[in-house]
Order: structure tokens, then C-alpha cells, then sequence
């Protein structure tokens, strides 16, 4: 620091505020900082740093696919936070599996993480998150809630989602009305066929399990045991579809079937909108869950120890044609 | 460790083999020490591993931006081979900013990882990455070549892959052509509209200026620039997009304009099979690059001190409807 103080002219202090941006310097010693900084090579020595202050300014982020457009959204909002606060981000996908989830959270805590943003895994050990904060290190959770841990957390209004996208196509003249969900354990697709069952019941509609399906979107054997679904004797008018996975897979079968059935998905979706017909959605906003998550998290490093927060965003229904198709 | 081997009741090199992962434990072993590390809320101290071994077991990843597809499946397949390798990924988006990209280059290398991989913004001081390869830094660019450094690349072979879709619309019969790539600036976007010029000129058609667009296919005045391209006195028959971006915009225009203009994309993207019609593209395979630049890494921290590598990956034609109309 003492070589760059001197190359571009200014003060030991003027170098340390403009490496670490937090105070303001004036704009022309700052540009002969960083170019003095990019002259001689210099880093920042973040691991000393973390040593003197007892931080590592890295935070972990645990999803379930990072190649999901859900997810990289989500971890896009958090990077973005994460960067405004001088903050590395640590990010590694479960892959829905509890014991890889369980190894992530033992590694990133292990390389000293400040912090943690995690979708648990269904079926991971509760303990395994209550020793993390217990050590002292913050959690938030996303997507689904904490599993036995008092945390704070950042969820979606799934059931109030659904039941708005139930109610439009019940407002279409729809009866028949098919839920179509992720494998029966994940919270969200409960939560999602909750508020399914909760709209029919409002509209005094019987509830009728041949209209249920709960099966990973990605499996093949799914595709089959959709087909089964439309096929039956009193077949479906409309469908929920309970993610974006399941809506793009449905797009998919109805149109190899030449089937005009109305199809509500939740989660919105790149292209949603060019599809013919272009699919109607209850949109949730993972760059909103995202930032929240990290911003609290970030609030809470920063020494906020008011009561646990628990955020629940609202979701957006989109009409844009393929829930607005009559009954057959 | 003590505590987990007398819980587990097994040695303790026994419980070191199954943290380690890497010598073979019976399964019942490996069940009991697994049992008793959960129980025990015992962590692997990495950091303290870290110090005795001269290694963070973390390496960086630098893209435009994570929540992008491509870059986003790129990094789970890096992510893949890291947690194949015990090694935890550290993402950032650099945002097309040279001075950002320069940041998290000193950032990361600063948390002292063991390599980094990186597509290096346009405009990057190269000394700032040179610096990296001098301290030790392992690096592997991909997506594109390194910029004054001496490392391994993973690239596609962007040119061929244009010149193969171009191919393909001049034996539909097209001769007016036009290429709506990413700004000039952008290396693939370079390459790209270099390999088109190439197809025109191996077929002896005259290049026309006034049909190539270079822009930021996610600017609003963009599309204004696209639809004066398609309004000129002699209209373009077929569109060469040059990325997954300017492709579904592509979609969005002529769909909004009711003209059915054929269109091969580079990049192949979710959904572009189930559009009408439904979308030709030249698919590269991102989840291939990230996996060989990943396994490209490790073998480098393995102690590989073989010459560089620049591997270079083909791009293949997908047929799908849009890019088989033929000319009005």
C-alpha cells in the first residue's frame, strides 16, 4: 500500500479508502489509486484481512440447481448484494439430495463463511443447520422454510399464488381442473396443491384425486402418467401446472397431442410469452426473493439482532391466452 | 475426531479416510462414521486444512452474467467437477465491466483460490490477469481466448459453427441474408459475423453492409435498428442471430411484425423446439465447456505442467422449421 500511496501521489489513507470504499475520495485520486493499483499488480490481501478482522466478506448461497433459471436468477439478485457490500459468493447446488446438502453446508462453513442463504434439501438433518447458527453463523432461508431452526426467511405465497390461478380458470367456466406438481415432498408443491384445494373447495367444487398428479417434471415416466391424466374417462378442462419445469413439459405434450386445454403455470418463464398460445402464468420474482434474502442476511452481519423476519412475497398472475381458453 | 471415531466405534484413520474421501470404507463403516459426524455436528475445519496444506480448495469462476443461461449452465458443470474434486466455486458476474471484471479478479485471488476460471470482459487490463498466472494462479479462459496471457483456453468454434447455419439458409435458396449479432466490440460476436462473411464469400456473394447489425440485443433501441433492417427497399430473406438473446428477440419481432422471414440462431435455448415455427439453431453445448475447462483446471493444480491447451469446441446445426422456409 505504501508503493501505491506513492506512485499515484496521495496519502496511506487515501489508498485504504479507496481499496476499501468507505469513504468518499475525490474522484481524480481515486482514478490515480486504481491505476496505481492496476500498475503495480496489488491486491487487496483479503485473506490477512480476514484474519485481523475475523471475516471472511464471503457469504455461501446452497440451491437446488444452479442451472435452473429459477435459481440462477435468485443467485444473480444475491451476487449482486453480496458484491455492494465487498462480499464473495460462495454458491453450490444440492441437487434436491439431503446428504449432499448437509456436505455443502459442513463445507462452507468450514472455509469460515459469514453467512448462509440455503433452499434445504428435503430430508436433510435439521442439526446439521442448527450447529451453523449456533457457531454463529447467520442464516437465511429461501424458497422453503428453516426445518427446526429459528431463522429468518424469504418465502413465496405459494398457496395464495395457486388459488388465484385456480380462480381464473374457474372464472372461465372451468370444472374439471386439473393440478399438475412437482414429487408430493417438496414443500412448495404441497404448498401449491393446498392452494388448489383450497380454491375448489371455495367454489363448493368436490376434490378429485384422478386430477392430481405429483411427479418430478423431469422423469420420463412423468410424461407418461400425464398422458394417463388427460386421457381418462371425464378428462381435465384446465390445467395448474406447479412450476415452470412442469409448464414448459406441458406445453410440450399438449401440443404433440393437438389438445386445446387451458394451462395456468406457476412461475413465469423465458418465451412464456411467444408460445402459441402464449401461456398464462402466476409469476413469482426470484430476483426480489434474492435480494431480500441477502440484504436481510447482510442486515443481520452488520449486528441487527431484532426478531426473526419472515418475508412472504406475493405472486402476479399474467393472463396472456392459454388460461383464458373456454371449456371444450 | 476422536469423538466421531469412538462414537462410530471404528479407528481413527478410518474416519479420516471416509472425510477425505480417499481411500475405499465399507459401507457399514462409512454408514456409522457418517451417522456419528452428523450426530457430533463435527466440521471438517478446512481453514485449518488450509493452513497445512497451502490450499483453500476453492476456485473462482468469472462470467458476463450467471443468470444468463449459457453462462448459468456453464457454471453448474464447473460447479460438478469442483465438488467431484472436494472444492467449493466462488461465482461472479462480471457484468461486460472491465474495471468490475479487473475487482473480482483481485477479490477472489485475494481469498487466496487455488485457480480461476474466467471469460474476461472486453476492455480488461491484461496485466491484472498476467499478475494472477505469475503468483501461482492457475487459469483457464473460455468462451474466449485469453488476452496477453499464456494459459489454457476452452472456445467454440464460433466462425464454423456461423458459416455451417449460413450454409444451411444459402442451400434453402436464400441470398439475402442479413447477420444481427452482439455488439462488435465482443469477441464472439466478432467471430461470428467473421464466419458468415466467410459463407457469403465462399459462395460468391457480394457482402451488403446494410445487412449486418451489431448491437446489445437487450438495448430497447435495438429493436428499432432490427426492424429498419427488415423495412429497407431490399429486405433480407433470412436472419443469421448471433446469440441466444438476439434469437428470442428475433422471435418477438417478426412474430409482432407477422413476417415469416426465415432464421437460423447461434445458440441453441429452452423453448426454442416449441415455438411456431419452431427455432433452427447452431447449438453449442455450454455444460461441456464449463466441464472441460473445469477438468482443463484441476489436472493443472494436479501438478500437469504439459504445454497449453486450447481446445476448441464444434457447434452443431439443429433443423427445426424456422431456418428451412424458404424465400418469398
Amino acid at each position: 500500500m505504501n508503493d501505491v500511496a506513492k506512485l499515484a501521489d496521495v496519502s496511506l489513507k487515501t489508498v485504504s479508502r479507496v481499496v476499501n470504499g468507505t469513504e468518499s475520495v475525490s474522484a481524480a485520486k481515486a482514478v490515480r489509486v486504481e491505476a496505481a493499483i492496476r500498475e503495480l499488480g496489488f491486491r487487496r490481501n483479503e485473506q490477512a484481512r480476514q484474519l485481523r478482522q475475523g471475516t471472511t466478506a464471503t457469504i455461501g448461497l446452497i440451491i437446488e440447481d444452479l442451472a435452473d433459471p429459477f435459481y440462477s436468477t435468485l443467485a444473480r439478485a444475491v451476487e449482486e448484494v453480496a458484491h455492494a457490500h465487498h462480499h464473495a459468493l460462495l454458491v453450490s447446488s444440492s441437487a434436491e439430495d439431503p446428504r449432499r446438502a448437509e456436505e455443502l453446508v459442513r463445507s462452507l462453513s468450514g472455509r469460515g463463511i459469514d453467512g448462509l442463504i440455503i433452499t434445504p434439501a428435503e430430508g436433510m438433518d435439521p442439526r446439521v443447520l442448527a450447529a451453523e447458527g449456533e457457531a454463529g453463523c447467520s442464516l437465511v432461508f429461501v424458497d422453503r422454510p428453516s426445518v427446526d431452526v429459528d431463522a429468518d426467511t424469504v418465502l413465496v405465497d405459494n398457496r395464495g399464488g395457486t388459488a388465484a390461478g385456480v380462480r381464473h380458470l374457474l372464472a372461465g367456466g372451468h370444472r374439471r381442473i386439473a393440478f399438475v406438481g412437482d414429487t408430493a415432498s417438496l414443500y412448495t408443491a404441497q404448498e401449491r396443491r393446498i392452494g388448489y384445494l383450497e380454491a375448489l373447495e371455495t367454489a363448493g367444487i368436490e376434490r378429485d384425486d384422478n386430477l392430481v398428479l405429483m411427479a418430478n417434471p423431469a422423469a420420463p415416466e412423468s410424461g407418461e402418467a400425464f398422458l394417463a391424466l388427460l386421457d381418462q374417462a371425464d378428462p381435465p378442462t384446465a390445467i395448474l401446472a406447479g412450476n415452470n419445469r412442469w409448464s414448459v413439459r406441458v406445453v410440450r405434450l399438449l401440443r404433440q397431442r393437438g389438445i386445446g386445454v387451458a394451462l395456468v403455470g406457476f412461475d413465469d418463464f423465458e418465451l412464456a410469452d411467444a408460445l402459441e398460445p402464449p401461456v398464462s402464468v402466476v409469476a413469482q420474482d426470484p430476483a426480489a426473493v434474492g435480494r431480500l434474502a441477502a440484504e436481510l442476511l447482510f442486515s443481520r452481519l452488520a449486528g441487527d439482532t431484532g426478531p426473526r423476519q419472515h418475508i412472504q412475497l406475493g405472486a402476479t398472475l399474467i393472463p396472456r391466452g392459454s388460461g383464458e381458453r373456454a371449456p371444450r
